[in-house]
C-alpha cells in the first residue's frame, strides 16, 4: 500500500510500504477513509534531523474495519470507525480514570512497527479498545467533523475541561490553529460565555468567532496581555486555554490568568523549562492539561457531532489525495492552510 | 512596645517600636499572645542583603484586641482572636472566592506601615475581614494549636486540597518540616489512608507518623523517587505535597507522582524556571497550589482544634520570650528548632 514517511525537515514522502496484516489476536485492520495533518506533525517537518530511512507518520484517522483478530469483540468488518491518536486497551487502571495516554498496553501510532495514520491502511493494536465506531456511512458529509474526535476536537475539549471551563468561567485561549479553534468550540459547548480568542490571522479568528469566541485580541506578547486585561477589568480571565506549545505563548497565558485561575495546555512543549516562579505562585495559578486522552472523549462528544449542533470539522480547509501530502505539510507549515484533509 | 526586626541575613534584633494605634477606621489593635517564627522567615535570615534600617517581620499571631476602629463590627475589645498570614477584607470577590491571599484590599505584615507579627502587639488592617474570633481564654492549652491556622497547619491544608486529596488518592508529602508536618496531619484529616512522607529528620518523622504518614522515605533525589516508586508498585502517587520550595523538592514531586496526578507546592518557590517540559506534559501532570489564603480555611479547621481531634500544635518544639526571638531564629536556621513559638 501507499503510506507516508517523514525523512527529514521539510522531506515528507508518500512510498510503497508493506501491507498492514493481523499481527497479533488484538489487532485490527483498518482501511483509511479520512486522515489529516496535525500541527505537531509539524514540529519534526520543521526540525527532524535527516535520516536515511524514513519514519512513519500520521496519527489521525477514520476508516472501515477490513480484518479483526481472534480476541477483537465488538467490531467485525465492515464496521465504519475512527481511532484516537493514542491507540490503548480501554481496560487498564489508567483508561478506567479517563487517561488513556497512559494506558499500561497503549502506545502511539508510527513507532514501534505500528503504522502511521497517513496511508491507505493501519495495523490497529489493542483494536477493541482504541476503536469506536461511528452510526455512519462512508459517503457521510460527517466524516471530517467525525475524523476531529481523533484527535483535534477532542484536545480542545480535553484543554477547556482541564482547565475547568464551565458557564461561570471567563476563559482565553491563547493561539488560533486549528486545536485553539477547537478549544474555542469546546469551551462553548461547556457554556463559557465569555471567550476571548487570542490570535491574528483574520479567516482563522472569523471561524473563532463562529464556533463561540466573544472577543478577539490580536496583538502578541506584552501588548496582547495589556488588552486581554483591558477587556476583563484588570483582571484576565479564570481559565486560559494554551493551544500553541511555545515558551512565548505560555507566558502569555500566565499574563491573561486571572488569580487562582487555571492555565491549561495542551500543545507540546517546546520548552524544557517554563517561568513557574515566585509571581505564579504568590497568585495561586493552576498548570495542568497534557497530551489529550482522545479516547475518554469519543462517546461523550459523539452525539453532538452527529445531530449536527457542533461542526469541528470546519477547521479542515483544504483536502488532498494521498500523493499530494507533501504539498499539504508545505501548505500548512506556510500558513496557507489551517488544517489539511487526506483523503486517500 | 517591643518588636522584631531583620536587618540582614542573619541579624535579627528586638527593639523599642512605637506604639501601634488605630489608623483607620477599619483597624482593629491586637495585644499579641503568642506568634511564632516561619519556615519562609528563614529565606531572609538566610540571604536578605543587610540594610542600616530594619524591616519589622513575622505574620503569625494571636492576641486580644484592645482597640477597634469605628468602622470594625462584630468585634468588641477583649476577644481573643487569631490573624492569618496576609490580611483581607473578606468580602471582595477573590475574599469570596475563598482566594484572600488576592483580596483587592488586602496585604502583607511587616510592609507598607502594618506591623510585624513578632512583637508585642499589632495594627491590624481589614480588622473585621482578617480577624477571626477564637472561644478560648488567654490560658488556653489549645492556644498553640489555635496559632497554626494563622499559617502554618492553613498552608499545610491548602496544600491537601489543591492538591485533590481524599480517601481515594494516594499522598506523597515532600519534606518534614513544619508545613510537611502540618500537609500529613491535613491530608489524614481528608481521608487519605496512604501517605509517604519523604525527610530523613527522625523526630520530624516521627511526628510524622503520629499526624498519619503511613511510610517514611529517608532518601532523596533519584534515590528517594526510587524508593517512593517501589512502595507504590512503580507508578507514584495521585498526589504529592511540596513543602519546601526548592527546584530539587519539585523535581522530586515530578519523580513520584503518578500519571495524571497533581503536585502542589507551598513552598514559596526559590526558583525562577522549572521543569515543566514534555515529560510533565506527556503524563499529564497538573501543577497547582501556591501561598495558602489561610482566612478561607480557619472557620472549617477551628472545630477539629478546638475539639482536639487534631493538635497541629505539636509542630511546636520550642517556645522563647520576645527577647530571645533572634535565637529562636538560629534554633530554626541550624535545624536545632522545627518551630518557634514565641510568648511576649
Amino acid at each position: 500500500m501507499r503510506a507516508t514517511l517523514i525523512y527529514g525537515a521539510g522531506d515528507v514522502r508518500v512510498e510503497d510500504v508493506p501491507d498492514p496484516q493481523i499481527q497479533q489476536p488484538t489487532d485490527a485492520v483498518v482501511r483509511v477513509l479520512r486522515s489529516c495533518i496535525c500541527g505537531s506533525d509539524l514540529w519534526p517537518y520543521g526540525a527532524r534531523p535527516a535520516t536515511e530511512n524514513g519514519e512513519r507518520i500520521g496519527h489521525e484517522f477514520l476508516g472501515v474495519v477490513e480484518d479483526i483478530g481472534s480476541e477483537v469483540s465488538g467490531l467485525k468488518s465492515g464496521d465504519l470507525v475512527v481511532a484516537p491518536f493514542v491507540w490503548a486497551d480501554n481496560t487498564c487502571d489508567f483508561c478506567a480514570e479517563g487517561l488513556h495516554t497512559s494506558c499500561r498496553h497503549g502506545g502511539f501510532w508510527g513507532a514501534d512497527d505500528v503504522d502511521g495514520g497517513q496511508g491507505e491502511a493501519v495495523r490497529v493494536p489493542q483494536a477493541q479498545g482504541t476503536l469506536v465506531k461511528l452510526p455512519v456511512g462512508e459517503d457521510s458529509a460527517l466524516l471530517p467533523s467525525l475524523l476531529t474526535l481523533s484527535d483535534v476536537f477532542c484536545t480542545g475539549h480535553h484543554c477547556a475541561v482541564t482547565a475547568g471551563v464551565d458557564p461561570r468561567t471567563t476563559v482565553t485561549v491563547v493561539g488560533d490553529g486549528a486545536v485553539g479553534l477547537s478549544a474555542v468550540l469546546s469551551a462553548r459547548r461547556l457554556g463559557a460565555e465569555r471567550i476571548i480568542l487570542m490570535g491574528r490571522h483574520q479567516g482563522r479568528t472569523a471561524l473563532g468567532r463562529d464556533f463561540g469566541a466573544t472577543d478577539v485580541v490580536a496583538e502578541r506578547g506584552e501588548e496582547g496581555v495589556e488588552r486581554v486585561r483591558e477587556l476583563t477589568g484588570g483582571d484576565g480571565t479564570h481559565t486560559v486555554l494554551e493551544c500553541v506549545g511555545t515558551l512565548p505563548a505560555l507566558e502569555t497565558s500566565f499574563g491573561v490568568v486571572r488569580d487562582g485561575g487555571a492555565v491549561s495546555r495542551v500543545g507540546a512543549p517546546q520548552y524544557p523549562q517554563g517561568p513557574i516562579g515566585f509571581e505564579v505562585f504568590m497568585r495561586n495559578i493552576t498548570l495542568t492539561g497534557g497530551v489529550a486522552p482522545a479516547r475518554a472523549y469519543i462517546e461523550e462528544l459523539l452525539p453532538d457531532v452527529l445531530d449536527g449542533s457542533i461542526e469541528p470539522g470546519r477547521v479542515f480547509d483544504r483536502t488532498v489525495g494521498l500523493d499530494e501530502v507533501p504539498d499539504g505539510y508545505r501548505a500548512m507549515a506556510d500558513r496557507e492552510a489551517l488544517k489539511v484533509l487526506i483523503q486517500p
